[in-house]
């Protein structure tokens, strides 16, 4: 049957998550109903990340197979057509070989962190960043953060319900970059690895965000890398501040 | 009476503009709602750009005078708890002299305008940009905007309902940036002026928007201009596109 890749963008708030959950409004069942509009086989849908609930994505990639044939720029319309009113968008299709698998041909993920430090609330973003009233430090967080990248066991950065068989990650990218806003400022975060643990990131910006308040000192990051703990992490930030925007292939199925 | 200069952000969505009317709720009568709580004078608050319906500020500029003095920080947290759950918030606050007239001591406007072409919807800035489905080039609206910086009768580009005394006004800056958006492409256009007439800003945008989709040659922006006449101008923009970014004075009262 031909298959369909999926470049998706959504906003987290109304959906339960990415994952197809009993009584509540995920992504994938949003997709798999539009899909069944199209398609008597009642398509699913398999997706390279399985974000949490609250969680938005600009670049989440998936893929379903469907029993005809579909010129890609029409499917990505019938599709977009049949998703309203959620807040959802396919903003590329492509058609691929059997070979492609959304989840297992990745070899990337990236995702960014939009952090918010300011008094005044946000009106614009509401519900795109994570806002805090406290001023923060960018210089303290990127010392911090250096300590992160590379090959690490993360165990104290993985949520206690992670399904991972292994708690080692390569950490590729970790860079934070300061931004200005009237009467504060933005961080932003940008994650980059082969695959990441369950609630890594947002453990990760939890963490660095004590970091740049002042309650913990850099280093302290390092050790609670090293104490391999659950317990060693600090807070776990909430979701609306991270997006999945990208996933990488060794073929971009998008390319052309 | 101590008088206050306040900087302010709204979203433009759920008001019928900056100014009071009557049954329709402005971002006016909302901030002086909220003076009234800490302030039984009912003061009112004067603006340097009366935004219309829709319109969103990231750097509206008001100024409003009080009964009694206020440390600055107290006031902008007071005034921002009252103005819950409206979706405005005081970014700046600052004590300033009589002098001060937050319309009349302003000696410069900026404006945003955000444009997205793609074909599949918004979804995380929706209701924050203007979507367009066609493709635009940014050489020819580039190329057209030209005609229109600098000292000009802007009669064609100008609402028939404005009051402004005279159609002649110097536009310092026009820029158009374009960035990269999946599945489509967004184009900023920057403004700048000491003043702007009514529909100013939507009436260039739309009407370099038509060049941009290849309806219009770029030098019918030049004819269109020249012609001073109205009914010459392309269709006026939507509103949720725009932005007022920010207010000049002689003395930023902010800047301290």
């Amino acid at each position: 049957m031909p298959r369909f890749a999926f470049r998706i963008e959504y906003h987290g708030a109304p959906f339960c998550g990415w994952q197809r959950q009993s009584a509540q409004t995920s992504v994938q069942a949003a997709i798999e109903a539009a899909l069944a509009r199209l398609d008597p086989s009642h398509p699913t849908v398999s997706a390279a990340g399985r974000t949490d609930t609250g969680v938005h994505a600009t670049g989440q990639v998936g893929h379903a197979e469907l029993t005809r044939d579909w010129a890609p720029e029409r499917l990505l319309e019938a599709v977009n057509h049949h998703l309203r009113p959620h807040p959802i968008a396919i903003t590329a299709c492509a058609r691929v070989d059997e070979g492609f698998h959304a989840r297992f041909s990745a070899i990337g993920r990236q995702y960014l962190f939009r952090l918010v430090s300011r008094r005044a609330p946000m009106v614009l973003e509401r519900g795109l960043v994570w806002q805090v009233r406290q001023p923060l430090a960018l210089k303290p967080m990127q010392e911090a953060a250096q300590a992160l990248i590379g090959h690490h066991d993360f165990t104290t950065f993985r949520a206690s319900l992670c399904q991972a068989a292994s708690p080692v990650k390569t950490l590729d990218e970790l860079t934070i970059t300061e931004h200005p806003l009237a009467g504060g400022a933005e961080f932003r975060f940008t994650l980059r690895a082969r695959s990441f643990l369950h609630n890594q990131v947002r453990s990760i910006v939890g963490t660095l965000e004590r970091v740049g308040a002042g309650s913990w000192p850099p280093v302290r990051v390092a050790e609670a890398l090293e104490a391999r703990d659950r317990t060693a992490c600090g807070p776990v930030s909430p979701p609306q501040g991270l997006y999945l925007t990208g996933v990488r292939y060794p073929n971009d199925p998008f390319s052309s």
